[in-house]
Order: C-alpha cells, then sequence, then structure tokens
C-alpha cells in the first residue's frame, strides 16, 4: 500500500502547489504585461518631467525652484487619488552659485586662455577679487603626496585624472574617479594649495563643465574648487606643457548659506492586507542648478509617481503599502533620504524594501538588489518575469536617498538603465529634457512598476 | 585491471578535452576583452563616421555624396595594412528630390495649412504644377477597401496609422505599420487615387517628416506620395474631423533618372589556415538625403571597418578570411546586396558566416542568428563569452544586404543595439552624427569584433 500510496500522494501534492504556482506565475505576467502596455500607451512621467525640467529646471536643495518641485509633485500626486499625499520637513544646506565663474590661464609667452568652467558644489568662492596663483597639475593622490608641500604651497592644484573608458559600466570609472573632485580640495588644502581645478567627471571629450559635490574635511582650510570642461582640461594641459610657469586666475561667487527648511514629497496607496509592511519607489526631486535635472533625477521622480499612477490607473490594489518619494537633498547633503529613514525609525514604520532610480532615464537593463538577510539567489524566481522586456535582476544594488534605512533590515534596490551616455549629460548644463526619450524613461517605470508590484503581492521572494 | 585503467583513462581522457576546453575558453575571453578594451580605448569607428557624416553628409545611390563615401571607405581601409582592398561594379537606381515639398490643407472655413512633408524615396513627382485634390483619411488597407473607387477615385489618400507603441522592439511597429509606406501608393492607385499623404514611421509626436521606399506595383498608376510628419499627420486629423471637405496641395519634384554605376567597397584579410571560408561583416554606404545617414547606416559601416582595425591592431591573425562589406544601396533598391551574393556565386566562393549592423549605432543588446543547417543551439556555448559585455545570443537575425546569402547556407547574424531611440531619427533630417553617443557606437563595434573572432576561430560552433 505504501508504495502505491506514496507516490500519489507526492503527484497530488505537486499538482496543487506547481499547479497553483503556474497560475500565479500566468497571473503575474498578465499584470506586469498590462504595467507595461498602459507605460507606452499613456507616458505620463514623460509629460510630468517635462514640466518639471521647462517650467520650473534646475531646483539646488534650497532654491525657489526646489520649493516649486516640492509643490508641483504635491498637486501631482493629489491628482492620483492616493490615500495620502504629504510632506516630511527636512533642513537641508543652501549653497549658491552666483554670477559665472572665471577660469584662465595667463602665460608670458601665450597671453591669456579663458576655459570653460564652474564651481564645485558646496565650494567656498574666491570672490570678487579672484585668486591668482602658479598652477600645478597631478594625475592622483600618490602624486600628490610625493610633490609635498615645497611644490604644492601657495599653488592650485589640477586634477586631471580621466573616467577610465574601458569599463562597461561608466558607473566604475565614475567611483574610482569622482575622489578627485570630493576629496581633492581638501587634500590638496593639507600641503597649503590655495585653489583646486578638477577635470570634468565625462565619459566623452567636450565643452561642458560637470559640477557636483566636494566634501571639506575638518581643520582643513577651505579652498575655492572649479571644474573644468574635459576639452579644457586637455587644452590647459598642452598649455602646461608648452609653458609650466604659466599663472591661474579663478573666479568664483558661490557661497554656502545657512540652513533651510525643505521637504520630502510622499504619496502613498495603503496596502489591502499588510498595510503596515511599507515598500519605497523612489528619486530625488534637487538637482543641480546648471541643467534641468533631467536625468538626474527628474527622471528618477516621475517613474516613481509613475509606478502609482500605473497602480490606480489598472486598478491593482496593493497589499502593502506603496510610497512614492520625492527626497530631497541628494546633491549636497543627502539631508532628505537621512530624514525620511530617522522619521520611519522614531514612528517605527516596518519598511520591507525601497527602489530607487537615480541613474538616468535610458532604456533599462536591469534591476540591482541588495538583500542583506536573504542574498540574492531568491529573487531568481522572479527573473523568468521580467525576461520578455530584456530586464535581468543582479545582485547588488540600492540608492543613495533609500540607503540610510538600510540599518533597519530594509531591501534596498536600484533600476540600472544603461549607462553609456549619462557622463555625458550628469551634472551639467545639458543634463535637459531633450535629452530624455519617452519610450525609455517610460520602459524605466514599467519595469520599477513590475518590481513594485511583486513585492507589494509578495513581500520579498 | 579493467576496473582500475578504465577510471584513469577517463580521467585522463576528461582532462585533456576539458582541459583544452577551459584554456581555450580562458584565450577566448581575454582575446574578446582586449577587443572591448581597444574599442573603447580608441574609438576609430566614431571618428570615422564624424567625417562620413560631417564631410560627406546623405548620400542616396547614385548622389555625389555616395561617390564621395565609395572613395572615403575605400582610402579608410586602405591605411588599415589590409590584404586586398577594392570594388565591385553595381548599377544602382538614381532617385532624385529636388526641390523641397509642399504639403498644404485648403479649407474654405479654415484657410491654408502647411505641414511638414518630403516625398517618399522612389515615387514620382507632382512636378511644378503640383496636386490639388479631395483629401479622405484612412486607417488600413481593409477600410481603404471598403471605401471603394466610389470613394477613393480622383483623391489624395491620407494613411494615417501610428506605430504600435506598446512593443518592446521598435522594430515590430515598423514591421507591421511600413506596409502602408511601401504598398499604400500602389493600393490607393489601384482605386483610383491621385496621390497618397503617409503619416511618418515614427515612434514619437515631432514634426520630422520620414522618408523611405515605396514600391510601385507593376501595372498600377504611378502616383505621387509624401510622408508627413508624426505631429503634422495628427494636425491634419483635428482639421479634417472640422472640415471633411478640405483640400490638400501636394508637389514633389523628385524623379527617378536612369540606373548608374556604383560599387560596393570590399576590405579583406586573409584567413591563414581556411583562407576560402569567408565571414563577412558589413552594413550599408548608401543613405538617405535628408539627414547625414548616422545610425542609418553609417554607424554600421565603420564598425564593420573597426572589426578589420581591431584585428590589425591587436595583431590577431584570423584563421578564416574576413571580409568588411560597404553595401550600395540598401535604401532604395538592395541592389549591392544582390550583387555581392550573385559575385560570390559565380566565383564559387564560401560564405560561412555574414554579420550585419543596420539598426543603429546604439547600446548592444544582442546579436541575433540564423543558422538553417544547426539552428541556434550550438550558439548557446558561446553565450558565456559575451555574458560580461550584457549582450545576449538570440535566435533569429541577420540583415537586408546580407539575405541573399542565405542561399549559400550562409548563417546570418544582426547586431541588435537598443532600439528605443531608433525611429525617432530614422530617415530623417535629425539622423546626424550629434545623436550617436562615442561608447555606444564602439561597443556595438568590439560586439561585433567578438563575435566575427570566434567565427574566425572556430567557423559555426
Amino acid at each position: 500500500m505504501r508504495t502505491k500510496t506514496l507516490p500519489i500522494l507526492f503527484f497530488t501534492f505537486w499538482l496543487l502547489t506547481t499547479g497553483k504556482s503556474v497560475a500565479q506565475n500566468q497571473n503575474d505576467s498578465a499584470q506586469i504585461s498590462r504595467l507595461y502596455q498602459e507605460a507606452l500607451r499613456h507616458p505620463a512621467a514623460y509629460t510630468w518631467l517635462e514640466y518639471l525640467c521647462q517650467k520650473i529646471g534646475g531646483r539646488l536643495s534650497g532654491s525657489p525652484q526646489a520649493a516649486a518641485a516640492v509643490e508641483f509633485t504635491h498637486q501631482v500626486m493629489d491628482t492620483l487619488g492616493l490615500d495620502r499625499v504629504y510632506r516630511q520637513e527636512v533642513m537641508v544646506p543652501h549653497w549658491v552659485r552666483g554670477r559665472a565663474e572665471v577660469g584662465r590661464a595667463i602665460s608670458a609667452r601665450f597671453g591669456t586662455t579663458d576655459f570653460r568652467v564652474c564651481a564645485l558644489g558646496n565650494s567656498v568662492g574666491t570672490g570678487p577679487g579672484g585668486l591668482l596663483a602658479p598652477i600645478i597639475e597631478v594625475h592622483h593622490f600618490e602624486q600628490l603626496k610625493s610633490l609635498g608641500t615645497a611644490k604644492v604651497q601657495g599653488r592650485i592644484v589640477f586634477f586631471n585624472t580621466p573616467m577610465n573608458p574601458t569599463y562597461l559600466r561608466t558607473f566604475q570609472a565614475y567611483g574610482e574617479t569622482a575622489q578627485y573632485r570630493f576629496n581633492g580640495p581638501s587634500e590638496a588644502a593639507k600641503l597649503g594649495a590655495v585653489g583646486v581645478i578638477v577635470r570634468s567627471l565625462g565619459s566623452s571629450l567636450d565643452p561642458h563643465p560637470h559640477t557636483g559635490s566636494l566634501g571639506y574635511q575638518l581643520n582643513v582650510p577651505k579652498i575655492p574648487a572649479l571644474a573644468i570642461s574635459t576639452l579644457d582640461a586637455e587644452e590647459l594641459h598642452q598649455l602646461l606643457q608648452k609653458d609650466p610657469g604659466l599663472k591661474f586666475y579663478m573666479e568664483s561667487h558661490c557661497e554656502m548659506r545657512p540652513d533651510k527648511l525643505s521637504y520630502n514629497v510622499v504619496g502613498e496607496i495603503r496596502g489591502s492586507q499588510y498595510p503596515d509592511e511599507i515598500i519605497v519607489v523612489g528619486g530625488h526631486l534637487d538637482s543641480w542648478d546648471l541643467g534641468e535635472g533631467a536625468h538626474d533625477d527628474g527622471a528618477g521622480c516621475m517613474q516613481a509617481i509613475e509606478v502609482l499612477r500605473l497602480f490606480k490607473r489598472l486598478n491593482l490594489q496593493p497589499k502593502r503599502t506603496l510610497r512614492a518619494v520625492m527626497y530631497m537633498n541628494e546633491e549636497n547633503g543627502l539631508r532628505g533620504g537621512k530624514r525620511y529613514a530617522e522619521l520611519a525609525e522614531e514612528t517605527q514604520e516596518k519598511h520591507i524594501a525601497a527602489l530607487e532610480s537615480d541613474a538616468g532615464g535610458f532604456s533599462p537593463r536591469s534591476i540591482g538588489i541588495s538583500d542583506d538577510a536573504r542574498g540574492f539567489d531568491p529573487y531568481r524566481a522572479w527573473e523568468t518575469l521580467f525576461a520578455p522586456y530584456e530586464i535581468r535582476l543582479e545582485n547588488g544594488g540600492g540608492g543613495a536617498d533609500i540607503s540610510p534605512l538600510r540599518n533597519q533590515g530594509t531591501v534596498l534596490m536600484g533600476l540600472r538603465p544603461d549607462s553609456q551616455r549619462y557622463f555625458d549629460y550628469h551634472h551639467t548644463a545639458i543634463d535637459t529634457f531633450d535629452k530624455v526619450n519617452w519610450r525609455e524613461l517610460q520602459l524605466g517605470a514599467a519595469t520599477m512598476a513590475a518590481m513594485i508590484y511583486l513585492l507589494s503581492e509578495y513581500g520579498t521572494p
């Protein structure tokens, strides 16, 4: 009897479990297909992004445009029939650029040459008097240290380090090279430098300087720092080869003012079965001032709102609570991300997962997943659901704004779009709406929505 | 004794075969890595493309620019130290656009409205007198046929069919909708229409008309046809809603002249071990006249030459013969592709594989493979070699120019870049060099080089 019953029992069990799983899977496939189709039929994120970029524009923390962006996204989410739209107060740094910067080589042999420059974010300014000093070129910190105070004192240090072109993923090159922008000014100041010029963190040779934050170290003199376009960095390098004795004049009018009150903006759909389990999808609402903050990160914010719109439009009632969060101040302080996590801790909110889009509105290629407790393997069960959209799931990912949630055990995820063009636009005057393709943006939003759908149905797999 | 010897023999055999295969695989990985690194370090294809686009420009078959492109690519390949660079004579159609076209609605109620239009390739012109007639809008051929001669006779037919936005791959939507451009004029003429306006085959709502070939059917009157931009198609549709009685004026000065002599351009590296086994990598050298033919298909041609440059630069001696082929006249005749295959047949050349790039210079995502004899499964063995570059191999692929080789049993392959942006530029005035990103173009070239390397080493897997 055993030998006959057991196989039948097993078969029945297999049928019950596998049968259910297949049906479940088919339903998930169908829902995900609906999300993609709707996102491509009605490109709402793209339309919102046009407004955010072209009617509001660059929106540095503390600026009037940042306030307008808070109001705009609040209003947009108010039209979606969400359960709640609210703001979280957060004090943010208020750095202002002031008048256009000057970067000028003055050579006894070659006369003066003006370069395309911009102040690094958080930099002190030279003030109207400017700063004139000899300039010395270095390519890495070891070289700087080997020069020592003797050769650095009283000079402007020119960090001329190109991004490594051979990495497939441009963020890897950015990660390696951004240290010169972030730490270069203090490292140079420790040796007595009076100013810093940093080669822009751009993938291409072009005339656009890239701004971005520097970080002054404690108890080190704060010296002014400018970014120079990659093309101009090459030209300055050539000039220095021919006339190492040339002087450099830099002028910037930026300053850090007292902190200002600003906001994260949050839209919420309450979960039907597990309302206390919260899933965040977000981007950062602030941007640099030079361009329109289109790819960085208007795209991510509009995609996050699009995820909620897709749920409402398709009458998908999430089992868990979904929140679209527009984080304030990622670019020069991360105050919004930190504040959100603090408040979550204070109110004992349980965030099971957070997905950020902050790598541009380009064609999506994968979602990176950081699950400290379970690791990546369980997520492989979802891979086939993304395969029709040519999206991979991969181990490791997240985003700056959601990273403070990691302490609470939240699973962190990041949308990973194709990265080849990102560092042509990043932190420049040409990060504008026209650089975003509507299909790529909407496919990113749909990809996010698909993952949020699965998380809302199953929690983590 | 047997029981002891056999396992040892088996183990030795396993070591020999597996050991060799692992070493082989590691060597292939290393060579492919070198190809990608060199392509990203020295973007030659990008530099050549700048010249082709900006110094020569649009190069329709039979035009002076097409002749210049033949000379340019011949000269470029002459600098690479190839074993042979030569031309193949081919007679091509010589269609000329003439003066700018006019498309104008004339409404008793709303006055005149000018639209952005361009003649379809191979279309007859209206001549200087133009053509004024009532216009009728249709969305598909069934609707046209149901209208019948009664409602079509003497009118201009306006095919207003948008590309389906919901397909992930835009080429699928193009494939569905291009029938109205290609067959629309003759289908309308069969019912007595006097002219045709076709909504542009573009993914976005924008002001750029997209040209492209029509195909007149035998024994059907040839009537003139224009493409209208997608934005203008929407506007014309609105106008027709308000005034169905409006008349439309179209004027075009295009004409088909007698065939002209032109050329395919071929560069060759002779195989060291199997010189009679030929592998082709190519694109088409002609382009439409409106833009610069950057994505379509300057990109593919420069990538094909880049493949040969990479082999020479890295001292990779192919075992089989490699040819970069610049095909002439893909856009409005495919004469170059047909002639190449004819000559190959006449001279009994054995083409084992051909890889075409004619889907834009965007970030590469996969290589599609059509192997009629072996099917796709054997190629799975190569998938892991492409995985580090996030390139998939997939079943089905090729290109128009290489398709005539299929009769000879040649394996056909096509580079498949991300397709989201392609139909924003395709056949328009904005298919220009600035729309190409150097990293995306070079990654495409490296991907092609990696496949050509494997084919040259192993033939087919």
